[in-house]
């Protein structure tokens, strides 16, 4: 079996309640045993959702039908399901959604195209229509105060531990609340390891204005984690503002604005690094920036191709300072180096000083920090002045396990 | 240790002697014990050079020296060390390479620009510069008939086995030959598993002619394996045309061109075949072709991201018929695809049909088919009539053990 994360929390977090969301789980037999692994969220009328998706140029039913519904901008209501993720599986899989949406908004009372739906697991494989539409109308009767760790087991594959994530603030003498729940083993890996994240709040904020909020808060959290570099049919963000408390109430709501889009943002990092820590097989979290390049977009692709490459990945796993593979995954981007004055830094040790070996290195003192739970990775590559910062876990032996042998 | 693949020939092949050519190796302990790890290749004057380099922004101190040199189109030597590449060791390893250069010009009586330069082996670390420089001139005195396999020996890695191909065809009554050797058991691997190739032939070409005829083999073989997508800092490819004997000595020299063009594209397929059947790990062989695509470039993308993906890898290495997880690979491209009408084979087996499982699927057969040693993926996404085919291993245990435990 699966090992527990080494960087698991010791408990799932309390999260803060957020006033218009309810929620009901059950079984639809996805997952062995009596699991659950179908979570409906009723949101109050007059809730503003925004999304971010899987650029994917394959998608699933669940993406595509949501993608739809985020540009109307009001939901009502949001389920998933785990498993499964309904994707690869033709115009079967479309239909099922559209009556799984149309179900759900019969019993709520409410548009279908009001219905936000997400789904993760296997790709390829149909969904037999009664395990979820039999469900549906039931668990409506069944919606009541949210029990976030049951939430999120119902959305849970192969993650070791559940991620939840919470942040309050005031304004005036009310409280607004945002508490997230994600999972995801593999940032961007498909099948039973897709990244889904829902965020909930309280404040009143309309649908465009939370759109950038969550694509501000998505730049700076679920982009810069990176597992194995696969990208999901089904990677779903979604953000839903209930309009229960408003942020003028304080008296300058751009100021609140400002607070809740940090508190998104804190929140959706938050999980973005749970889940990362549960990278599949990690056993050392690694913390990669690139500085000095000419522009943003020539930082991040460097330390998304050092976080990525499969020899840094495994120097890491075994506790080699390998800077040499460092400087390899720097250059197979393409973008400009300077290599004669390239410098690489493993937690505090220099190593690499214009492109050439440190002759002041303490090989003893580097060699006991790469035995450390947590690496970091640093280059400056001397074109300019952008950096950029992303994290990854190192590539074991259990991510073949998992990803070769568990598989059913 | 790391086992011999599975797919090693018997025995290394018995390749033609290329007049014009003759070589000598040392040990210079690069590598452990006393084995050769120098080789020195000297050419007739008037031998013709093209070459193809990696397109990393990094590059080792070898491949900025060989570039420059084959510019000027005339090669009157080659010398390639193995187990230290040279690279990233700053402006020491740029003098370095000047020095070896001038030291075998000085032994050969030829200009240093007319010496190649190739080097393969771990990054970052400095060269003792007594260590080559201190053997090359004795080596020119034990220039002789070229001995392939001692010649591979002396630069190869990681490699489970050496790897030579030849091909000849005659030209009036005369015979022309190509024989060529390469090392990698990464494509593009970096550290230890660099890829080399060099590729010798007696027949009379001009640099501007061999350049198209390596460019025509590389695109159709090097270009078309893939181990971890790994770019090396190193990567050399390099033909070599000795001016013996004339192409148009059977009167019609286009059609003698085009012979050699097809011997020079069949031994570098041959030997790109041989390093992906040594890809680091290795337990089986995946070809990877797609269909259907708007543009040749949109197919070569799309089947090197399967042929990339690690859980389509870690899929084949437990033997499961994972169509989701190749589907994934396909979208991850940003490219397009008719998701509606996208079909994917495993071996004979059509697995989706428009998008969806193929209901017909004999599930028992495909078991039976993903337990070959040879698997080969198919998919059309019925955009268009551009194709591409790549050739990849799976992703197994032994290619962490190699690159995480088994490197000092």
């Amino acid at each position: 079996m699966v090992e527990i994360s080494r960087f698991a929390p010791a408990a799932f977090p309390r999260l803060a309640r957020v006033p218009g969301v309810s929620a009901a789980t059950a079984s639809c037999a996805f997952k062995s045993g009596d699991q659950r692994d179908l979570l409906l969220v009723a949101l109050r009328p007059g809730t503003a959702v925004a999304g971010v998706f899987t650029q994917s140029t394959v998608t699933s039913a669940a993406v595509q039908s949501s993608k739809r519904s985020v540009r109307g901008g009001r939901a009502r209501a949001l389920v998933v399901h785990s498993g499964n993720a309904n994707a690869l599986t033709g115009r079967h899989g479309k239909v099922l959604v559209e009556r799984m949406c149309q179900t759900v908004g019969d019993s709520l009372g409410c548009p279908p195209d009001e219905v936000l739906m997400a789904a993760t697991g296997i790709i390829g494989q149909r969904v037999t229509d009664e395990q979820l539409l039999g469900r549906l109308p039931d668990l409506a009767g069944d919606l009541g105060e949210v029990d976030w760790e049951q939430a999120v087991e119902a959305i849970r594959t192969t993650d070791t531990f559940s991620k939840g994530s919470t942040r309050a603030f005031t304004v005036g003498d009310r409280q607004v609340s945002v508490s997230g729940i994600a999972k995801g083993a593999g940032m961007i890996a498909p099948d039973m390891a897709t990244m889904l994240c829902f965020l909930f709040t309280d404040a009143a904020v309309e649908p465009d204005e939370l759109q950038r909020l969550l694509t501000y808060a998505n730049a700076r959290s679920f982009r810069r984690i990176t597992v194995d570099g696969d990208e999901s049919t089904s990677d779903t963000m979604l953000a839903f503002a209930t309009a229960h408390t408003d942020l003028a109430a304080g008296g300058d709501r751009d100021a609140a604005l400002g607070q809740l889009r940090e508190a998104l943002a804190e929140v959706a990092f938050d999980l973005a690094m749970q889940v990362v820590k549960d990278g599949e097989g990690i056993s050392k979290l690694i913390e990669v920036t690139v500085r000095g390049a000419r522009t943003e977009g020539d930082a991040f692709a460097m330390s998304k191709a050092i976080a990525e490459s499969p020899l840094v990945k495994t120097a890491v796993a075994g506790g080699h300072a390998n800077w040499g593979r460092i400087a390899m995954a720097i250059g197979k981007t393409h973008r400009p180096v300077d290599q004669d004055r390239l410098s690489v830094w493993l937690g505090p040790h220099q190593v690499v000083v214009d492109g050439d070996q440190n002759d002041e290195l303490d090989l003893d003192a580097l060699a006991a920090y790469m035995k450390s739970d947590s690496i970091a990775i640093a280059a400056d590559v001397a074109m300019g002045h952008e950096s950029s910062t992303v994290w990854t876990c190192d590539l074991t032996h259990q991510y073949i396990d998992i990803n070769a042998y568990y598989m059913t």
